[in-house]
């Protein structure tokens, strides 16, 4: 087998989110019979439970009627709406960013990942990423050939900080690490960062040199009036290490219209759009202009929605705690729960088949977000609310039927 | 000088088309007065002059409205529109292409490039390229740590023929080529490969087992009834050794929707999949309604928009002739000129700064397209007719200005 056959092997996508329609069902066997209910997709949030910020087609109508200005922005995306999204992002974070030094917008968040990792990683470089965490993260290293060194996040051990191993961070910053990538509210589990963690984490990666990916695509859906800090404002760490990715495909809904950014370190900014001219030239034109409804929505719109996730995150766990040798850690930011479930006699790549056919439900397995995550699956709670209660109660029942 | 950084030294985007507002200026000086007349940007289409496909708005609010089925497709994008662009894009080619299996959706037919070249090229495999050709393909060539072997095409031998030398294209296939990419019509020349042309690129490619990418972007936008030859119908070749990229961002205009399409190899095709996964998720959801229109424009309107368009080459043509010094081919299809013009004091890059400052008209520079074009410029002209004229006419006595 070629190295090229050897790396798209890895690449695997049969299991990713969305991806389910296309997997191979022929070789799977159902105990019981199959449960009736409305059909449920946790494998993403569903935007029509949850619609995009109101106006966000209108604005997108405005930015088509502007023509070519609009239809050819540089590949960094249009400067206006960039300098936009710039303000508004540092009144976020509580940062300066420079609209034409710090900022680009990206074909999605997952965009501004490939672009920020294809700029930093070199063949063979270290790159540390924790575990759990997003699919694509290990995917990204592997693609770039560079070399994943994982570091434990024991998300179950207290619900005071995410649980990161920060000696083990530290021993692979000292053994040569380059980058470290981390999500922010964690995906998969929902688990938001301490203050300390933040801080250790600049300190670190600081003192080492190391350069830090935060992806912090949900983090304006805190629950519970829970902390949350932003890695790129802490003053122990160079602005020039911190590259920070945001969008509005979650919470806002706006993932069809396939928009992100990435902002801090010029160098690497710089870096990304000159990799993004080859790989695709730039966010879609049009679409761009829709990025001006974020962090602009109707007074009050944000308060609700993360009220209505927090409520049914609510129902999500009540149900979670009486399932016998379920065991879930509440999701503080976003829209995960990742639950843990009892031993099964189908490994969990079969019952996320199992569950598709005779429940109607499609969840993601543990395992995209890391090789020891067999017991576990992942789902996104952005759904209509009692449909996705059904759903759960479901997931219950089918994991009944398959218990060791 | 780190291995990356040299890497990305390489990939520079200063001079790439619609990148000139990020160009240092500060160095040039003018001879003589500023040339009055309305601002030219010939580095890319104007889509002010020639709209996208009647009704493109319309499909894409549509798609909003399905809702999450369109903002969530498969990362090949939504199976419907597959289908009904396979079933299109067959019928214009005269190949058969199954929908499921040899056919992705891409942001754009930059985005199709990019994934194609990464779904075959390993570290050190030999990539033929024409000189000159689209500026892109050396530098993915080089971003994917592949090697480029040039391949002359010597336009100004005939008009019989691109001029493609099929001497060096074997000597290069025997010597170990695994990829041969080119777009046909040419970027930026604008000729077409005679059939004889394509036939013996099938026949070297299936000899030497040489894979081929083949650029068809501007393949409906034949002028003068010239024969096209499509290189994915030569009985010659195996189906499965062929990509053939197309999108509707030219002729059509929906460059700010970002859509493009490859298709051919169901190997190739899944492993784009794959890496589409990574570095974007998919082509714009809400945008991938928009291909509904693609191949499905009102009555008359292509015959229309390639008439105006040949009307428009005939008028810079006879400008060019008449200008001391410069060479030009006749444009055979889509939107480019590339003329040589007389040997300036000024490398063509500053020509490029200075045509911009002095004469508002954008051009870009021949060494984009091949280093050895130091006297060659390219223009994109579907512009306003009477502006392009006339910018071309300024560009002119710019050049006398600066003649050696």
């Amino acid at each position: 087998m070629d190295l090229l056959e050897e790396k798209f092997l890895k690449l695997g996508a049969e299991h990713a989110p969305g991806q389910e329609g296309r997997q191979n069902m022929s070789e799977i066997k159902l105990r019981g019979e199959k449960i009736p209910g409305t059909p449920v997709d946790f494998s993403h949030g569903d935007v029509d439970a949850f619609q995009p910020i109101p106006g966000s087609l209108d604005v997108f109508n405005e930015g088509v009627h502007l023509g070519g200005k609009q239809a050819y922005t540089e590949y960094r995306g249009s400067q206006i709406i960039r300098e936009d999204a710039a303000r508004k992002l540092a009144h976020f974070t509580g940062t300066s960013i420079d609209a034409d030094r710090n900022l680009i917008i990206t074909p999605g968040t997952q965009g501004a990942l490939f672009l920020a990792m294809g700029s930093i990683i070199a063949r063979g470089d270290k790159v540390a990423i924790v575990v759990p965490d997003y699919f694509a993260n290990r995917k990204l290293v592997e693609f770039f050939d560079g070399e994943v060194v994982p570091i434990q996040m024991d998300y179950f051990q207290t619900n005071r900080c995410a649980g990161l191993d920060l000696t083990q961070l530290e021993d692979a910053f000292k053994d040569g690490v380059k980058l470290f990538l981390f999500s922010n509210p964690n995906n998969p589990t929902g688990v938001i960062y301490s203050s300390d963690e933040i801080s250790e984490i600049a300190k670190l990666a600081n003192r080492y040199g190391v350069t830090v990916i935060a992806d912090e695509l949900y983090s304006r859906q805190i629950f519970d009036g829970n902390t949350y800090t932003h890695l790129c404002a802490e003053s122990d760490i160079d602005p020039e290490q911190v590259i920070t990715i945001m969008g509005p495909s979650k919470t806002e809904s706006q993932s069809g219209y396939r928009l992100g950014v990435a902002f801090g370190s010029s160098k690497i900014i710089n870096r990304m759009e000159k990799l993004q001219a080859i790989v695709s030239l730039r966010a879609g034109g049009y679409s761009q202009a829709v990025l001006k409804t974020w962090f602009a929505e109707p007074e009050g719109w944000m308060t609700k929605r993360i009220a209505q996730h927090q409520a049914i995150r609510d129902d999500l766990l009540s149900k979670l705690h009486t399932a016998e040798g379920f065991h879930v850690r509440a999701t503080e930011a976003g829209s995960y729960l990742f639950p843990s479930i009892p031993e099964l006699e189908v490994t969990i790549e079969e019952f996320v088949k199992i569950l598709r056919l005779q429940a109607d439900v499609i969840v993601t397995p543990g395992t995209e977000f890391g090789s020891q995550f067999v017991n576990s699956f992942r789902i996104n709670f952005s759904q209509d609310h009692q449909a996705a209660v059904a759903a759960m109660e479901r997931v219950i029942q089918v994991v009944e039927f398959y218990r060791k």
